[in-house]
């Protein structure tokens, strides 16, 4: 085991385990989170914040174990379901990519703590690594933003001066993206109905749009429809795949970057010339992607 | 299989396996990196850019493998050694933590290439996540910088500049410390002796107090002996350790810290009140540590 999560030591007796998954299939997983899995009382799979891109019976079955879906509600409002018996109990609660990675699970750990249980951690492998396979080197990565889903009247733009700080210091930015499952309507919501809508994955194509939409809108010039960045899909699983070209070309990218999960990158100012040969390789566009490099990128180190 | 080297795609048959190891020990190994190694032609482990807390032979037994340690040496002037017959057979090439977390093995990927041989990653968790067990959030680091030791005549501080841009928009910094494994004396070098000198890790208290000196030379007030920070050991480990103080406390924290490997995180001005919860539980001293807190980062949101 490793990891602490407060203050407690990881060499203690431990009761609620929270174990990375990786972020593709079921063989990501350590062999250490497997041994753990494997003899827990219960297995939770968090749901809600990221998905593997197998599905939950193929888990089952390579794991050897039946597992329960936690959704936000569960977590959020019903943790000590989660926690019940843990005192006496090993709890596995897993969790896609690495469970320091999402910023959810801070409820479920202080509500432990609470009750006195114990939780340590298996790390594994995280988008905010496996985004090396971009060839940007994440040394070079300023902070990680999220974009979620605009709404008519809800259009979250927090995201723009992070990026703009970035940008400012020539960092690349990791646009993490919006994923929606077991979602209500607002109808459905203010009637009490518990019928959820189809699960939303938010794509390259519609960041992009959102980004430049935002631009528009502030105006500071933080960055534009010719800024390059990468549209990224799948990132650690079989299938990756990446697409670099501009804002506005990525806009309508999706097609070629196929189904979920896509997250996004934009180029810092600051790109050295061996990361721009390897991104250069999934341009669009090589051509265009060229001229802006020489005329925005090149020198800036 | 996962992520990618360049622009091959990982569904291809592949021959050139980069496996990350996670951080701590033999069991860290994901299961599908475990069954490339179980049945790659050869085994190699890169021991020069970081290390495992358990020994060569512990993963020998544990995968039923011996394992050729590829030096730096190795990797930068015969490379060829390590990718011959890599067109007929799969060589699994072994890195602690996760393969993009290290930039050093750029050259045996283009030298791949060269070669036609296809190369795929297999990611595992890393410092620049593990680091997250500090309580900080990942989202609000900045750029990594790295520590080399100093010599009478050398003391690179490029890093200075890096942190200086970090903090200038808040963000936290982690600073990876130096390792010196199998090098040569300059006399021994010179006479091309191959004797080398026994390994070294940096420790916290080098860190700071070479961050301390450079700030002395610059003066340009990035940070200072009352700046916050975290020195963490054996992250991700069993024994791992954290320990909060003041850069000036931490020059004296070694022997509460522990042996290697360390790291360094310098806290940004604008800690969030829940990370600041968190870290405070590690801090040597709590009420000097209570004192800087709202003095000088408390309500930088």
């Amino acid at each position: 085991m490793a990891g602490v999560i407060g203050y407690r030591r990881i060499d203690q007796y431990l009761m609620l385990y929270l174990i990375g998954l990786g972020l593709s299939d079921e063989t990501d997983i350590t062999v250490k989170g497997l041994e753990i899995v494997k003899r827990a009382s219960r297995v939770y799979l968090e749901a809600y914040t990221s998905i593997l891109l197998v599905d939950k019976d193929v888990l089952e079955k390579y794991y050897g174990r039946s597992i329960i879906l936690a959704d936000r509600e569960m977590v959020e409002s019903d943790s000590d379901s989660i926690l019940a018996n843990a005192q006496t109990e090993d709890i596995a609660f897993c969790v896609v990519g690495d469970p320091f990675g999402a910023t959810t699970h801070t409820d479920l750990v202080l509500r432990a703590r609470e009750l006195s249980i114990p939780v340590a951690t298996v790390p594994n492998a995280s988008i905010l690594t496996g985004i090396g396979g971009t060839g940007l080197q994440l040394y070079n990565f300023g902070q990680t933003v999220s974009m979620v889903f605009f709404l008519d009247n809800w259009r979250p733009a927090s995201f723009y001066d992070r990026i703009k700080e970035n940008r400012s210091i020539g960092l690349h930015t990791l646009v993490l993206l919006d994923i929606k499952v077991k979602e209500q309507s607002l109808e459905n919501m203010a009637r009490g109905i518990k019928v959820y809508e189809p699960p939303r994955y938010m794509s390259v194509g519609t960041c992009a749009a959102q980004m430049l939409e935002v631009e528009e809108d502030k105006g500071e010039g933080v960055y534009g429809p010719e800024s390059l960045a990468i549209g990224c899909a799948r990132v650690g699983g079989r299938t990756e795949k990446f697409v670099a070209g501009t804002l506005k070309e990525l806009v309508d990218a999706d097609e070629e970057l196929g189904p979920p999960l896509h997250s996004l990158v934009l180029l810092g100012k600051r790109t050295h010339e061996l990361e721009h040969e390897f991104v250069r390789e999934f341009a669009l566009n090589k051509e265009n992607w060229d001229r802006i490099w020489e005329k925005d990128y090149k020198g800036n180190l």
